[in-house]
């Protein structure tokens, strides 16, 4: 539910979007739950959206489902756009196809939405002369053409990463696209984007990949039934803190790949809390346990 | 929702239970989340519940819900009772005070709600002629007089676990008891329940909270800001990993004394299993990687 507030800032914020546009199109290269959910929410606001993709029976369905106004897999699409959107995949956004850098508008201001935001400032910056390094962190468990959905991005935080040679005009127009789609626009450098997402987004899949991979290994090393009774005790708790570790092994990959040396650093300073608590139960310091138990529950208020 | 089915065999038991109990009224000692709920659904189906607490304010406040026809802290009151409902803190439940058990009638069937088996039959099979091991899989985030609500076991596991010594009739009483408040009754052995539940809650508490202690070391380990951006930046994902991290720390460390090494054996186990995560991302094996969060995703669905 939106704010009248928010309402007025967004109506603002399209205002501007649509002035600084001056009539171009948005082209959107990747019409999966990030650039087809940005589609719908675009075109509600009254703005032109082109579509690139990569199989023309995906543009058919992208054209259906009105993901975009033109959808087609002819670069030729993003020709008069003034704002190039990059809804990709991360490895697409780490290693560029030339002939992806090659369709971009050269005068075209260039954002992506990828979920690591250093690499991309190293892989993308120095190819575009008009790039915002960006990350909408919005989601569903959904992923293709048949994902996008209006209002996915509505009170999401909206990272905008700037290095520091993007010009204000370029930041205001990013800025206004977060605010006009109703997210709440966060700029902040993108080394510390990339250590903050490691710790309450990539480790947490792995985290909880692993509590997984343990219930499921625990099972096969009981006596008969014992496997079939683990899955019959488990309860929303465990539902609960598995659901991250059980979404899509490419995307948690690809995090992975993306983010590894914050990642890596985040696994440390996580294996330092478990090895505190393991050694607790060990030494029978249940007061100790109780008390880091009282610390974690009073600290995760201020993450919700 | 309950099936027509299970409306019919929870009718079938409740008729069960009341011819078992031959117009005895079920003892409850303690109305808090478990008790109190018990004391609720037991009344709907007909049956008289006198209720046993600690504190005379408590008394009140329990007789004023309706969560006991009678309510007291005289242990008198459980005279008369054919079953005793033991819903205490596993603390008690392990070291029973001599008081509690001199008040319990020394013809009646007695059961305890513990979350932990193995140890609890140890602590009150030699006291009690007639005792059953139960722990009903149930729960909210409450606890206390105000906790207990109706309906709370529908539909959830009730675990039984005999140690042989139980007669055929009261293990029938107990099973009626589970269906008749709309619960499914699992019978298992003390140490496969202990197993089970070490895997699949006690172990994702110590996970969850670990994450919790992390994310918090992180924040105060960043510069000016980064505190507050990690915690900006936290989304449903990490609040679902970390829910029952932030639950009771009083509990928590009761189930991790209470089941010490069954849960000493499963975070070895996570622990193995979050050191073959951490070694792919350090070996850059993404293939690997990939591989162990589909065996995560695959294996999921199977515990909910």
């Amino acid at each position: 539910m939106r704010s009248p507030e928010a309402t007025v800032t967004e109506a603002t914020a399209a205002e501007t979007l649509r002035t600084l546009l001056a009539g171009q199109p948005v082209g959107i290269v990747g019409l999966g739950l990030m650039g087809g959910s940005l589609g719908l929410d675009l075109q509600a606001l009254g703005v032109v959206v082109h579509g690139l993709v990569r199989r023309e029976a995906v543009a058919e369905r992208a054209l259906s489902r009105g993901l975009a106004s033109r959808v087609g897999t002819d670069p030729a699409l993003l020709q008069d756009c003034g704002l190039v959107v990059l809804a990709l995949p991360l490895d697409l956004l780490l290693q560029p196809p030339s002939s992806l850098v090659a369709a971009l508008p050269p005068g075209a201001l260039v954002i992506d939405l990828g979920s690591v935001k250093g690499p991309v400032l190293t892989s993308l910056q120095p190819l575009l002369p008009r790039f915002v390094a960006c990350h909408p962190m919005a989601g569903t468990a959904e992923a293709g053409v048949e994902a996008g959905l209006a209002g996915l991005y509505a009170g999401r935080p909206w990272v905008i990463a700037p290095s520091g040679q993007e010009s204000p005009g370029d930041l205001l127009l990013v800025e206004a696209l977060a605010r006009a789609v109703g997210a709440v626009p966060v700029r902040c450098d993108a080394g510390d984007h990339d250590r903050a997402v490691a710790l309450v987004s990539h480790l947490p899949v792995l985290v909880s990949a692993a509590l997984l991979l343990a219930a499921d290994q625990g099972g096969s090393l009981g006596q008969d039934g014992f496997a079939a009774l683990l899955r019959q005790l488990a309860s929303s708790g465990f539902a609960d803190t598995t659901r991250v570790g059980g979404g899509n092994p490419v995307l948690g990959a690809l995090m992975a790949e993306g983010n590894r040396d914050s990642l890596l650093q985040a696994l440390a300073l996580y294996r330092r809390q478990l090895d505190r608590l393991t050694a607790a139960v060990e030494q029978q310091d249940w007061p100790g346990l109780k008390q880091d138990l009282e610390r974690s529950a009073e600290v995760r208020p201020d993450f919700l």
